[in-house]
């Protein structure tokens, strides 16, 4: 049995909170509307533009990733409206669900799960349906660790269309490279609990002056997720029209701080790392990585088990009993896959850890397993040997 | 200039946290689906049932409280329907803004701010509107300090009609009362940074089996806040559709603890005494209350500054100055009232203070103060003089 509360969350989000950002979560409550939660609110938007790569205020909701993929949405598109939805998992999935939810004209382009949508897949898809006013992509599809390349989809968006591009960054943004306004991204969502290692319950969205102006002409009733709301409370007042979470505004400007010492170049190609260890140390236990190396996430990575004679699920609770949790696969990958966190408040002890973990876990099942091949691999990419 | 982080937070929300709960959300944060949060979120619902005076389960939102009052529009009402909402302040006037945002017919009974909606005045209301399928109220006015008289308000429609009754609570249930199903409210809605203690980031709805009905006619799209999605959650999983705020739901279930020890009749007798010493301050200080004594607020007071001669902002700043924080007016009461919160985590220590402090403030802006008037009521009514 773990010690209590010694346990390692390698899940892709909720992620662990460093000290630091809980400690400034304690901090006494404030007023919503009082001038330091309008100071909180105006720098946590102001330092955020960096994370987004925009010139853009982000705006900041109180609720989880979901509430700012519907705001996305019921501001840019009306009823009898199209978009194209690249689903190339759960999250895209969920994506399409919440257009066709409000009766917008949905076209779904499928990839399968585990592999990134290409350019020319998009390009192709685009000439079928020249009528989508926005095209939804997922930055990390966090259901498959698979990183989709977002910045040549929101170019070839460009070159087809005059559709917007609005993009689930949720599982990504704060540890990947994000250039939405060089890129063409028109808004971009993200919440709290994943590489921002903050608890989960804000939601974030940078909106592009292309897209202000047609959420300025859009009728769909909004009110909670009203998003030009959000935007005259920030720029008159400094503030939010709802109650803001202020405590985790607190961690939030801590988290920041946290991201801003060690360098936004740094947080990225430690994330990189991240992911080059965890997928060196899969790969020498003799399991299957889902992704290709060319798609795959910095920030999660999904074992592929289909093929294993042992039960994933019976592998992941044995996991926990040493204190590890991983997730499953989502939807018909259920039973299939798990996948392995590594944003946020993660380092490189942390995977070895989990990839000895994995091992000592698939030999306690009755798998043959040699001691020692992930964590070796995992050392030689530290060593760079 | 009171000690650092020493001030005394008294606006009608967010309240203060106590200790406990802060020491509760810095423990390690758990994933979304794991049965630690599964446990958390039905043990926080089941508990959260007296709280409301209901049989039903609770639901939990991340979400500040609009979000719930938003819900309860979007989940029982479509485009073309009626609705009656009483309107005695500001988040009257919200629910009125929530219900014309979706198209909905809105019937606005407005009574003066200050003033409480009495039976007779809905009765006769009800009257000229016979269609409509819902009727808004608001149990404590956060605006003004009113407590609405729910229990008959809502005895009152099921006389008259079969309308839903639905009741903004935000800043009062936890505090006051509260028996919805035998009162005959349909939903109840409330927020986690008034009397539950909590810092702001959840919001909370009970719904009756025959506003259920109602939901599942319903076709107004939405997404984030379909009610049935996080009931069947909840039934079904003991879980939430949408990732939960697992750091304030751990927050929820020590102030739920703190609640049951103290014994919820003594939780609202506490407010009920906390409101007195505050009435019998401020009546001492020479200042005017806003709300009779009949529909005072056990949660907050209002004072009606517009007839006195010194600036009502003025006054607030220089309080604060002192390490005091109380709320100034809304809408068209702004500059013209002042508002003291006593709810969740609040004694009669805290509300001697306040009062002490507005003598203290009012003589430092020139005018004349008998220092100890307020003071000495408060340990009147204390004493049961």
């Amino acid at each position: 049995m773990p010690l209590k509360d010694k346990y390692h969350l390698r899940i892709p989000g909720p992620t662990p909170v460093p000290p630091q950002v809980q400690r400034a979560m304690t901090q006494p409550v404030i007023g919503h509307r009082s001038r330091l939660a309008s100071q909180l609110i105006q720098e946590c938007s102001e330092r955020l533009k960096p994370i987004f790569g925009t010139r853009q205020q982000p705006l900041i909701v109180a609720g989880s990733g979901t509430s700012a993929l519907e705001a996305a949405v019921v501001n840019t598109l009306s009823p009898g409206d199209e978009a194209v939805v690249v689903v190339t998992g759960a999250f895209g999935d969920r994506f399409a669900k919440i257009v066709e939810t409000y009766g917008i004209g949905l076209h779904r382009l499928d990839i399968p799960w585990g592999k990134a949508c290409e350019p020319e897949q998009l390009a192709d898809f685009l000439k079928k349906h020249p009528g989508a006013k926005s095209v939804f992509l997922t930055y990390c599809e966090t259901s498959t660790g698979v990183l989709n390349p977002v910045a040549e989809l929101a170019r070839t968006v460009r070159q087809h269309s005059d559709a917007l591009v609005i993009v689930d960054g949720v599982s990504c943004v704060g540890a990947v490279p994000c250039q939405m306004d060089d890129w063409g991204v028109d808004i971009m969502v993200t919440g709290s609990q994943k590489a921002l290692m903050l608890p989960p319950g804000l939601a974030f969205l940078a909106v592009s002056e292309r897209a202000w102006q047609v959420i300025a002409g859009n009728r769909q009733p909004r009110f909670y997720l009203n998003l030009e709301a959000y935007r005259r409370k920030l720029e008159q007042e400094d503030t939010t029209p709802f109650t803001a979470a202020v405590s985790l505004l607190y961690g939030l400007k801590e988290s920041l701080s946290l991201l801003e010492e060690e360098g936004f170049e740094n947080v990225c190609s430690r994330h990189e790392r991240l992911k080059n260890i965890t997928r060196a140390g899969i790969r020498a236990s003799g399991l299957t990585l889902m992704a290709d190396d060319r798609h795959a996430s910095p920030t999660v990575t999904s074992i592929d088990a289909s093929q294993e004679k042992w039960d994933v699920e019976a592998f992941r609770k044995k996991l926990q009993s040493h204190g590890f949790y991983v997730a499953g696969g989502q939807q018909h990958l259920k039973g299939k896959i798990f996948r392995i966190g590594h944003m946020g408040y993660c380092d490189e002890w942390d995977i070895l850890t989990v990839l000895a973990a994995v091992e000592v876990t698939l030999s306690q099942m009755g798998q043959s397993v040699e001691p020692g091949m992930a964590t070796k691999a995992a050392q030689e990419v530290m060593m760079d040997v």
